[in-house]
Formats: C-alpha cells, structure tokens, sequence
C-alpha cells in the first residue's frame, strides 16, 4: 500500500469551509473514501502534518479522524499510520455495459517472452537477451549524466527523427560494425523495432495494399501491417531465404530478414539478395530489411545488408538496441531513402511526439565510447558457447532436423514429429522450447533461444527435450 | 569526432589471413575507409592496442597505418590519436532518385516548441513547463534505483498496459487530485497524449469515420486522426465550452479539453458537461477528454471531469506527465471504459511495444513517496504568480480582449487586430507569442504560455508587446 499524498483534497477543504473545521475535514475525508477517492489501504497523514498543511489546529483534524474511526471509515496500525478501511462500492460496473467496441482486429495477445511469465528452468525462449551481460554501471552513470536540467532542453520538446548525436553514433556504429554507409540523415530513432514497422506501414499501405511476408515469420509484423489495413500475403523461405519467384506481382512491402531469418536462421544467400533487388528495382516497393539480432556471430563474416547492396533506394533498415543491448531501452532505428524520411519523421512526430532525450543521449554516449562494441564482443563469446551446446545437441538427435545457422539469439530444427505435442510435454518437463507452429501455418519444428538460457543447465535441457521428442517419433 | 571501435573489421581480418599480415590489415582498413564504413574523422585505436585485439605483432599494424598514411588515408595529430583523412565519394546521392513516396498527408512540421528553435527573450510560447523546477536529484535517485539488473526483468519484454505498480499509482493519484474513481485496470500508460489519441484513433477509426474536434483547438489531434483516414470536423466553442449542438449527428470520435479549452483556457461548465455526456449517452460515440494541464489551478474547485460523470462508459480520459512534470519523461496514460482497454493494449502493443520498465517503475514510486502532489503544489504557487503578472497586464490592454482561466500554463486574449501581424512585429521586438490563427481557421488572438517566462520579465515583455499591439488598432 502506498503513502498517499492528500493535498489537493485539503485546498477544497480551505475554500469551502462550512461550519466547524473539524466537520468539514470530517466531510471532506469522508466524502472522497466513499466515492473512492481515498481508496482501502491508503495512509492518511499524521494528524501533525494534516494540521499543518490545512492551517488548522491539530485538534480540529484529530477530531476527524476519530469520528471516522469511530464509524469504521478508519483504522490504526501501531507502528505504521492511519489507513482507509472503509471499501468504496466498486462504482466500474456500471461502465461494463458500456457500449463502446473498438474496431475488429484488435486482439491481445500475452507474449510467451513477457516478465509476467514464470521462466521455465531450461529457458529456451525466444528473443530475450541475457540481461546479466548488460553493463549497468556505465550504462546507469551515462544516464544519470543526461537526467540533470543542463543536459538537455527537458522542457522543451525535441526532434521527432531522435537525438542528433545518437543518430551520427548508430551511422558510425553501422559503418565499423555491418559495412553500412549511412549518413546520420538517413538514421530514424524509433521505439524499437516494432515501432519502426509501425511508421513504415502508416507512411505506405493505403488499405487494400498487399504486404508481403516471410512464412515462416515474425507475427507481430504480419498483425502490425493487418492492422493497418493491408492484404498480408505469406511467401515461402527456402535454404536461401525467401522465395522472390513466390512473391505478389504488386505489393507495397516486403518484409525480410535477411540477417538471420525469423525464426528458421539462416542467411539470405547474394545470390536471392541480388535477386530480391533486381525484383524490387523495376517497380515502386518498399524491401522492409529486418536486422533484429545478428550483431552476434559465430562463424564467417556478416554478408552485406540489403541496405547497402540497393542502387534504387527501396529497402528501408529497421536496427533494434533490444538484442544486442536490452528491450527495455526501447530503442531502434531506421535507415531511409531520402524520399521516404520526413514522411516517416511526421509519422513518429503524429504517433508520439518523439523519444525519450536522456536515454538516447546516453546511448550515443555508450556508443561513440565504444561501450556497445565491447559490450557486443564480449556478449559474441557467451553467447557462440550455449549456441555450440545447443547445436551440438541436435546434430544427430533423432527426430530434429537442425538449420544450421551463423548468428543471432535461437537456432531452429525441423522435424515431422506434432511439434505442438512435443513443446507442450516439454514445458511439463520444465523445457521452454518455441513451436514452429506459432510462426508458420505449415511446418512443424522447434525453435531454441539461448539469450535467456543458463549455460549450465543447456545440456540437461536438451538431453531432456530429445528424451520427450523420442517418444514422438 | 567520436571514438570508434573497429573489432569488428578486426575479426574478419582473423578469419581471412591472405597474404602477409601488414598487407592482411591493410587491405581491411583501406576497404573500410573507402566505402566509408570508417569515415573521415574517425579515431584508430593506438597501433599497441589494435595488435593486441588481433593477436598479431604490434609491427604488423604499424606497417599498415603507414602505409595507409603515407596514402593519405589516415592522418595523425599530435596528442590525439590517429584519425581517418580520406572523404569517401558520397553514396546517398544515387539513392535520391528512389521512386519510394509516401502516401499523401505525412508532412513534417517542426513544432515551435521544439528545444531546437531558439528561445526568445520574452518568452510566451506555449506548452512548456518550466524545467527548472522539476526535482531532478530525487527523480535521479529513483531512476537509478530501477536501472538495475535485480530492479526488473530487463531482459524480457514487459506490459503493454504499463508497469502495474504505476497504473495503481496514477489511479490512486486521480483520485485524490481530480476526484476521480478509476481502479488500476481502467489504466493504460501511454508515452504522452499524442500516443493516447493514436491508440483511441487506431482502435476506433474505419477511414470515412467522422472526428469532431474544438475550434479553435489542437493541431497535432486533428492531423492524427485524418491520418489514420477520418474526415476531422471542426466543432466551435463558446464560453460554456465546446458547442454540443454543433456536433454532427453521427461521429465516431468527439476530442475535447473540458478542464482547460485548449487554447482559449475556459472550463467547460457543469451544464455543458452534463449536455454532452447526455448527447453521447444516445450514440455509439467516444468522447476523448484530453486534460493536459489542469493541476495547476490558481482559483476555484476543479469541475468533475466527464470521465467521472460518465455512467455509460462513452469518455476516454487522457492525461499527462509532460506538463505536471517534464515532456521529456514521455510519459502520460488513459482511462478506459472496460470494453476497449484489451483493444487499446494491442494496439500499444502492435504499435511500439511497451513503454520503458525503469521511467515507469521509477514515476510509481515517485507519486507514492508524494513527490508529485509536492511538485504540483510549489509549480502551482510559481505559475500563479506568473499567471497574475500576465492577466494583469491583459485586463484593460487597448485591443485585447483577455478570457479569464483559472487553469494551466496558457492565457488567451481575442482581438480585432490583425493577430499575425501582431505576432511578427513582437518576434521581433524579442516578444515570442502565440497566433490564435495557428489553432483555428477564423478567430485572431494571441496565447501567452508562462510555463517558460522568466518571471522577472514578464512586466517587461507584456508591456512591449502592448506597444506592438496598440500600433495595429
């Protein structure tokens, strides 16, 4: 139960004083229990400190209080203050009938990577980072350094398109670290990268557009551009990523990870990017170029993004700090032709205003410091040694076809077992493993996050998890 | 010029070893620097520190950096460090004839108030608070008390309603400061009004809907909601507030300031309250009532709001931190009647998300430990003062008619003169000033924000402006 301040009630006190002080302190606190205000569990000031703000004598409120104890409105602690006893009719039902409907389409759905979740022991969920490796020390001074009235014009509102020394560090950064040549004017700093999808599609898809996305793929993408009004089209991924003869003859976007594809792995080969951008060049769509984790690698060196290789500028980048820092920085990025940029800036400015200053001048700050590529090369070692355990495990594991894969946070493996079967009897087992049912609407196979994985309990894990998947096949 | 890490570039040199280990280096940072991933003004590490990433003899590097210098391509200065000299061809300027557009009506406009533009010495501008009474060390404490690896589950991804701890906070902090009855359920925390609009809009609006919104009124609500393809409608406001007989008969959506007419400042009366309420109790309309800074009061009781007046679920609360606090915590939340809140999360959640887990969890203890309603309570003594400087200039100003407001961080006065003209000619006698033409299509007046006056100079600036004002009647 928390202190609760109850200033503004005692100025309606003073404005409104009818007869004595003590009935109409009396009144007032009574009044704003009733309707709720004051809710059970609240801590009422001391009579001292109530006195005092009012201006009136203790007496006066110390009467109050008594008669409202009196009446059960109140009741002490020892120890610990005057609390409301007294539970208001819950007054929300009668707005239950209310009939406002929100438009169909809008349905919540709980994350399986959510805080609210219990973690399962052998936590092989997918898309969390291992926030024990996030340097919270430098990250906290940094942030203390900007949260001060001369860091930054708090008051003020700032840029939409995100902070100017954070956009030149993620253009520098992407320079060293994917081969990007990027000027900080072609840098949106978004919300992550959802939040990147999000202003794409609003700046785009007139409804009754066709998207076009990865099967299997990323569901939230595909609801984001459904909710926008647009005709989402599934196109398959073979062993060089996505099908680009399977792709709609029009459509405004395509969405592509080619990086480390959501969630099979692998990397799209030149070859498909070539023809991805050959296809793309001879008419007016936008290539959605998912980079979501593959700033972690454990062989071979990162193929050119999409970004890069396009002569014509249709691909558009979406970068996210959640993975290879935390989510909870909620903070991304976008790089854009220039044709698309002040679009997408007025999409953010009309959606939300702008970013949160402090956090983003911290993380240019992180990042000029060279604190976020230390921190990527350290976290590459963690993480290449549970990916080595978990592949290690499926190579030859009976029923598992595993798709080998080079970077990134999961690995995944086919197999023609009930894969929804498998991950269910698992979760008993205390194995969190993802179906690939959840991503695709045909195949069956699991897909394996290490981020959240303790190291020393991946071997048990998957030994367990083969020992289910046996019994399946 | 930032400090840039380049381990990256290293660890594909380690793994493609052609050649003579100089050459090996060589070739890498050359290539690095030539398609601009390391552009011109970038920092090499030290030759010492660079040999010891890579495991290589510290000659090996030091042959490379010569050779690159004596190329022009890298350049030492004394002190400082070695840093990249060669400009690479600029490549984005084959991207801007992309043929990627978006669609019509995503148009950037800076907004006046934007830490960008230069304050000016006089300044009226509206919708700032005042910075320098934010509690910055306290708010530090408790930010960095959350931004810590055991604070949250930072690592995994966290409600799209919001933290709960802070939902409760608001909901008990409503109750005490606006009379409102709202459980931490009806709660939804948002990153700020604007974002608030976007859920309500994306939940409710079928493009063709029809939006009404006050005249004059807010700019940014109108533009959003025709972006998400409503036919905005503009409704006018007398002196008992929004004009409920000059609604259309059928809207999707009314968007109304009842607590503080923005940008005239009146209170919507209680019988225009009950009027409107009356009307939508008819419909399936919801009604958005945007109180965005209503807690600083200077005289009289706060009126209900409609949310608590409402018992058929139609109105929508939004509220705000940015001017009780700071725009820049980008942090601001809705009540919700309960048949949209499970649409108004998924939308929050497609859209970007969640919000970041430390402000939130940090703004919770910050309304339970009492330190807003103290914050509210000093800013509201500060602001009245300033207030009264300003109305006072205004009662008897040849040309401007004030109209009274007991609320919030603006003051408005009509006027027959030509209003923009007014407002130019006191630009530049350093006098920053609101044109009501900005918020309306008929009116002509002036709107005197105070959140950023220093007060020392308002006599001073509200004199010159007199000055400006009586040459244009």
């Amino acid at each position: 139960v928390g202190h609760i301040g109850v200033e503004n009630v005692l100025v309606d006190l003073i404005i409104a004083p009818e007869g004595s002080r003590t009935a109409a302190v009396y009144r007032a606190l009574r009044a704003a229990i009733v309707d709720g205000r004051l809710p059970a569990g609240s801590r009422l000031p001391p009579t001292r400190t109530l006195a005092a703000d009012l201006g009136l004598a203790r007496g006066s409120v110390a009467g109050a209080y008594e008669r409202l104890a009196a009446e059960g409105y109140l009741s002490a602690k020892v120890g610990a203050g005057t609390f409301v006893a007294f539970e208001r009719i819950n007054r929300t039902s009668r707005r239950a009938g209310g009939s406002l409907k929100p438009r169909p389409g809008w349905v919540f759905e709980a994350l399986p990577t959510s805080g609210g979740a219990a973690a399962p022991t052998y936590d092989f969920r997918v898309g969390i980072p291992d926030a024990g490796l996030f340097p919270y020390d430098a990250w906290r001074r940094l942030l203390t350094a900007e949260t001060r009235l001369k860091a930054n014009s708090l008051g003020t509102y700032a840029e939409p398109s995100g902070h100017p020394a954070l956009r030149a560090a993620i253009a520098r950064y992407l320079g060293v670290s994917r081969g990007v040549s990027a000027s900080a004017e072609e840098v949106v700093v978004t919300n992550g990268t959802q939040h990147a999808l999000d202003l794409i599609g609003r700046v785009l898809i007139t409804p009754g557009d066709v998207v076009a996305v990865e099967e299997p793929g990323y569901p939230p993408a595909r609801r984001l551009f459904a909710s926008l009004g647009a005709e989402v089209v599934g196109v398959p991924v073979d062993a060089d990523g996505l099908v680009v003869a399977g792709l709609p003859d029009t459509c405004t976007i395509v969405y592509t990870t080619p990086s480390h594809q959501f969630p099979l792995g692998r990397a799209m080969s030149p070859a498909r990017r070539r023809e991805l951008l050959d296809w793309a060049g001879r008419r007016p769509v936008a290539i959605v170029e998912d980079d979501y984790d593959s700033e972690f690698r454990y062989s071979s060196r990162p193929l050119e993004p999409l970004y890069s290789l396009d002569a014509a500028g249709r691909v558009l980048y979406a970068g996210t700090f959640s993975k290879s820092l935390l989510p909870s920085l909620r903070t991304g990025f976008l790089l854009t032709p220039p044709g698309l940029r002040d679009a997408l800036v007025a999409a953010r400015q009309m959606g939300d205003g702008y970013g949160q200053p402090a956090v983003q001048a911290a993380l240019a700050r992180f990042i000029d410091d060279g604190l976020l590529a230390r921190h990527v090369r350290r976290a590459s070692k963690v993480y290449a040694d549970r990916h080595r355990q978990i592949v290690g495990a499926l190579i030859g594991m009976p029923g598992a076809g595993l798709i080998l894969s080079a970077a990134g946070l999961h690995v995944a493996a086919l197999t023609d077992a009930d894969s929804t079967a498998v991950v269910r009897e698992a979760a008993r087992a205390g194995v969190g493993v993802d179906d690939l049912r959840a991503y695709s609407t045909g195949q069956t196979g699991f897909v394996f996050g290490f981020g959240a994985a303790d190291p020393s309990l991946i071997a048990e894990g998957m030994a367990l998890f083969a020992g289910v998947l046996a019994r399946h096949i």
